[in-house]
């Protein structure tokens, strides 16, 4: 059972409809792992093209991950009418992203009827350990009657 | 005339040095196209690969930029030895990554011995014209006599 | 002559009105020095009652003076009937509270029909001369046709 | 036992003792009601005048309990000789301060040598029922050697 409600039965297939549409997900290799009501899970595995010059994952992709884990997150709670928009976030990068898959796991900590607020957290797996890589704070904003494809 | 003071008179060619060494941004196409004492700008080219759902550069880019682009101002004032760490940012996205080219203007606000805070301003470029897309406060971290190489 | 449009042409009565009703700025002892379209300052007096244990401006006073310098930054560019709501902020505490007063100016950034962006700079004056102490970046909600006294 | 290890067996007599010299804290009636290793809550009562023009606590206020809630909960974990910073703070606010009583929860996420990132959850007691008021993600710096008292 789900902790959040939400006004569109089908929220998932509608999450995944769109993440499949982002050709920028498709060229980092980014899959949806996981979605439920209130929650949305994104992976990807690495290597040596999105690292930074450590050699590790490029922060701007831990940022990407949390960005569209939240988004996702608060997008199940979203009628089945309105898009999503990021209007912030704040991420805060506790460990370098030093390992063989990154993780971020978006959860929506309070849903609005415009504006929906969510905790994401990053982690790097490594030898098959996860460890807490960032955390975010995000705001997204629901634009009721506004289509998610192109304009 | 510059209006920081940079304890390294090469800090120009160390950041040029560092953002060659990063497949990402090679990965996305991003050019460093500025790098003055306590600024850095990046900029990047649309391509379809690199957009969203409705077919603007995707949000995760934007942040990107501009953690780069103010992780970059922060190492023009670092002294020669130090490596530089995103400790975290914010990002406000105030208008949609609709355009040509994104440009990522990073400014030192407070240089400190530990600390850097940085302002970023993300535009977009459409038809010729520059518009705000996204704000950005970061703190970065001067890691004094780590590499900025792979460990 | 102002940067910013508004659609309330006595958005600098209705600001002062605002503030004046605010029995924590009284107690306080903060005051509205400059109102303008786009942009809002308030001051505050140092008193031992506002410190924190190393006898500088305590860091909340600081946030509060910055909350509500973006607040009403935001407030001027508002239609006569909406009230205005604080969604989040930022802040970087970049030097300690020390002197005898602090001096919070917000600026929109970004203003839209929803919501406002805002940058604020809080200033501590020592000796006359003033010091950058901490920097934000905030979202405000407008909600339309709702009052901004008591419910 | 505790979730966090800190290497000050007496934290929690050090955090007291504090917050204990905070003048703003006494002026504003907060009290600290729970100290842990890495966790720390502080609470504070309504009354009239802490409050914003529509009677409810002022945000400045949640946003002072969450800094010094977040602040706290890092010291439990810091050296006995090390002070405390707030490097920077984030905060949403995602209810109105309407009720008789603040709690801010304050939480350690990231532990550091020189860094310390916590979360903090403000809650607003009505009637008895705590509902969540704001949520932070903070940063804050351990200064080795660094006396907590006045310079």
């Amino acid at each position: 059972m789900s902790r959040y409600a939400t006004p569109n039965p089908d929220f998932a297939a509608r999450v995944r409809d769109s993440f499949g549409r982002q050709p920028f997900m498709k060229m980092l290799g980014a899959e949806l792992i996981e979605v439920r009501a209130g929650h949305c899970d994104i992976a990807l595995d690495y290597r040596a093209a999105l690292s930074q010059q450590h050699g590790y994952f490029h922060g701007g992709i831990i940022g990407t991950l949390a960005d569209n884990a939240g988004g996702y997150a608060a997008f199940t709670v979203a009628p089945a009418d309105a898009s999503i928009l990021t209007v912030e976030y704040k991420l805060n990068i506790v460990a370098p992203g030093d390992g063989e898959r990154l993780i971020a796991r978006g959860q929506v900590v309070k849903p609005g009827r415009t504006l929906v607020v969510c905790r994401v957290e990053v982690f790097v797996v490594k030898s098959g350990q996860e460890k807490l890589c960032a955390i975010a704070l995000a705001t997204l904003m629901l634009m009721a009657g506004k289509s998610d494809g192109p304009a």
